[in-house]
């Protein structure tokens, strides 16, 4: 391996003190330790951390759009040196398989080179221009500029679920670097050695692009105690977290306490309801049911957007579908990514377990064996009568794993009644003819109403990262249905709106100055011009 | 008077039981009531309010930018067609001038007209595609579309400061109303008869446009009661609120701990922080303490933006600016909006007038007659050492009223210093030459960091309503200090980004369809265009 693992946290300039017992990840196949042992920080030190990040932030946000391209670049270069280290460490600390380690990597680096295309481009400021009219009636028209700047110090939480991708130089960390912001990322304590490499890669962009040291900073610690105070702490100005709901709304409480309120998003759970209309279900029922199966078995069910819930109208295609669907999960197996998820998916089987009476069939589960030291798990699924999933709202909840749950309706006013009812999803899918879809007009309009994206014909794993993509969904799916982790737009996140009024060109940033040094698109009185103002 | 005043909360379609004593306007200048009486909502009320506006909604949501433009041009049309009924009845129920309620008037009217061309032209909604590359490599790229989406309805509570332009068919409405939210608006107690104006010319928009019912609501009853109800609603999905502190800041805790939370947008407190650097205090002095004046005074200094913070370096020509100061502002005197206010801007000045020592000089202070009935008050200003103005936190709080505080600095450390510890602020103003504007960047950069907008050269009140405005800050001066309550930015609080993935034509809005029917402006593959996708 060409990283040398430390089992310390990465914070440049700081001392800092330990905190709490030192922790290793732990080989989920096995149970086995890994080396190094890691230690964690004192809360204490949370506050000098900050401190280097608030003086980073005066250096960082000013730096132009060329130089964070170049930064944002270095971090996709060096993580794409270390990914023959990523494949030796990550499945040992996560049960996940090398083409994934391979896959996921390359969609980190990709996001990563995505931003930076975005702000070497530079339109994504939103630069809005109004010129001065000196003799306007009845009050003189002032020189009014506006662009989106950055918060200032992010703190980003690891998710357990994807160590690369929404982690270290994940999704939020690429978008919050973009804008102009700091970031401190605290390591996911399921995936350190993995959290190390990537935080070893960023490091040494840091200091090869010659950028502020407290840029980026990685801690390790406790959630409760060092996750709580980087979310406490006054200079922090944004969270963004991947996680468990209890988790999410733990963090939203915290911020919304303090003396200045700040913005946390959150992306929590979500069982994204796939909708199989009947004409498609008569034509099409046995290929949906082996791509449903693929979806739902996807990195051992363990994605944000596994299709938890399926509703379609009874009948014997429904059966029919079942029966398919049912042969194509049974023989499914795979080791989860820690002891804890392998708990909670044990749980949630048996919760269901408990549920008997009319309508509610298991058609199979395999919830591994409890007394294994590893955490090899199997599928499950449920088939339900359209009453029985009404009368137990356990049936609505997340079983993060490879397990879903069919529900039969009886007519559109059933479906409508059941989709009104669910909570916020970041997906909703329908699989309909033509004549399906215009036939379940509202339902659909429900629906949308419910998620953050729709997709037709298609299954929610898979998240396409570009500049159209929302990964974001009404709360509970996540924390602020406004916005997306996922593609360009998350960068809006860790920024605000921010306006000059008057201002002499030498105190405007380029992307607001009359000659348009960047070129870039703007919209000046009203019209889109990439034109200079003479 | 045209308008036939009715004392009665406007809502169609649900029979509301009444709530609390009635109320009537008040004569700020006078103390008399006004007719007629207006009868509180009891909050029971709320919940069939909120499914009107939501069952509204399910229809609104998918209203044309045309139908949406023609609907708030009847709006502003009907509310020009009372003008005189308003110039009737908001100088008794406020003591504002004439003058002020045309000119405001003239303000509503211009931001409707101007959210209604917004829509029209429809670029608003950031429209991305992403066409689907069926044989990329690993895998296949779907089609990907997104657009902003209105979020549902909106609660919008009246301002006491701005009767009509932060009111019921203020810049919130306007921009709810224009993304496609239903607005349910709490009137203000203070001036409920200018509010049932506007009101009715809401409602008899909304049936000559044939928009459905309850796309707008116009209610009366306590804040405490009636006002926390609505922000509890689960129907509801975005509150907007401009007022004191302790109201924003008790609605964004109802807000937060709602089973489901919602964003408040809410604009609180600001002192408007205004830095006269030396070349320019010794150049234009007199020039500036003039203009100050006229600023402090505006509307009896009941601005969000009124400047109530000065500093200014010590020396002979801040004595000078001072004496011109308090000359220009010794005879100001003015009636303020009402009682409560009155008693709050006199509480603030006896609790600076308690402040004693070394370096705090009452240049003049006129709180007004406490016996009088009328809310009649003149104007004060203070002259402080840095020292003293860091040596008790009062004079950094807001005193709503024509107040003003001046604090000179000794040095370049003490501004930043001072700058530095600011709470969250909408504005900051610099008067200064280019040598002083170079010279003091670091206290500057720093003052960027506080507000949200910088003016050069000019006064903090006067707030161009424009494509650039923000008009929001930093909390505490805002609950969110990414977004802005002026100009048509204002749009994005009520909306989410919303996605489609290979959804067919027939189910995507207009503005996401191939053929691009209204020929907007739309990033497609990564490029802006107005083509069609062939």
């Amino acid at each position: 391996m060409k990283t040398e693992l430390t089992g310390r946290s990465l914070v440049a300039d700081v001392v800092l003190q330990d905190g709490g017992d030192a922790f290793h990840g732990v080989n989920p196949a096995s149970g086995e330790n890994l080396e190094p042992a890691y230690v964690g920080i004192d809360p204490a030190s949370v506050e000098a951390i900050a401190e280097q990040a608030q003086a980073a932030f005066v250096e960082y946000r000013s730096k132009s759009g060329a130089e964070k391209a170049a930064f944002l670049r270095a971090i996709a270069d060096n993580i794409e040196a270390v990914v023959d280290d990523l494949v030796e460490r990550m499945p040992a600390e996560t049960g996940l398989p090398e083409p994934r380690v391979r896959g996921e990597s390359a969609r980190t680096m990709g996001q990563l080179r995505l931003f930076a295309s975005l702000v070497e481009e530079g339109e994504w400021v939103d630069a809005r221009i109004e010129t001065a009219i000196p003799d306007r009636q009845p009050l003189p028209k002032p020189d009014v500029r506006s662009m989106l700047q950055p918060l200032g110090p992010v703190v980003v939480f690891c998710a357990s679920n994807f160590p690369l991708a929404f982690s270290v130089a994940g999704g939020d960390t690429a978008a919050a670097l973009a804008s102009g912001c700091p970031v401190i990322v605290k390591a996911h304590h399921a995936h350190p050695g993995t959290a190390e490499i990537v935080g070893q890669a960023i490091v040494a962009a840091v200091k090869s692009c010659g950028m502020p040291a407290g840029v980026f900073s990685l801690v390790y610690g406790s959630g409760r105690t060092v996750g709580t105070a980087l979310v406490q702490q006054p200079l922090i100005r944004a969270v963004g977290f991947t996680g468990s709901r209890a988790g999410g709304t733990s963090l939203m409480k915290v911020a919304s306490q303090r003396p200045v309120p700040i913005p946390v998003y959150a992306e929590m759970s979500s069982i994204n309801p796939v909708i199989i209309l009947p004409g498609k279900l008569a034509a099409s029922g046995e290929d949906i049911a082996k791509g449903l199966a693929g979806s739902v078995t996807l990195g051992v069910g363990q994605f944000c957007t596994n299709p938890g819930l399926v509703l379609l109208p009874s009948g014997e295609a429904a059966d029919a579908f079942a029966k398919a669907l049912c042969e194509a999960l049974a023989g499914a197996e795979g080791c989860l990514l820690n002891s804890g998820i392998k708990s909670a998916y044990q749980n949630a089987l048996a919760a269901r377990a408990e549920i008997q009476g009319d309508g509610v069939e298991v058609l199979h589960a395999n919830p591994g064996d409890g007394a294994d030291a590893g955490c090899k798990v199997g599928s499950a699924l449920y088939k339900l009568s359209a009453d029985a999933y009404l009368s137990n709202p356990v049936w609505a909840e997340e079983a993060f794993g490879p397990s879903t749950t069919l529900v039969t309706y009886e007519s559109e006013d059933d479906l409508i009644h059941i989709v009104h009812g669910l909570e916020g999803q970041l997906t909703g899918t329908i699989h309909g003819t033509d004549g399906d879809i215009e036939a379940a007009a509202e339902a659909i309009s429900v629906l949308e109403q419910r998620v953050g994206r729709i997709i037709y014909g298609g299954f929610p794993t898979g998240v396409e990262v570009c500049h159209s993509m929302v990964h974001g969904g009404p709360y509970p799916s996540t924390s602020d249905g406004r916005s997306t982790s996922v593609g360009t737009m998350a960068i809006q996140r860790f920024t605000r709106a921010f306006c000059y009024q008057s201002a002499p060109e030498s105190s405007l940033p380029a992307e607001l100055q009359d000659t348009n040094p960047q070129g870039i698109q703007r919209l000046v009185n009203g019209a889109s011009t990439a034109d200079p103002i003479s």
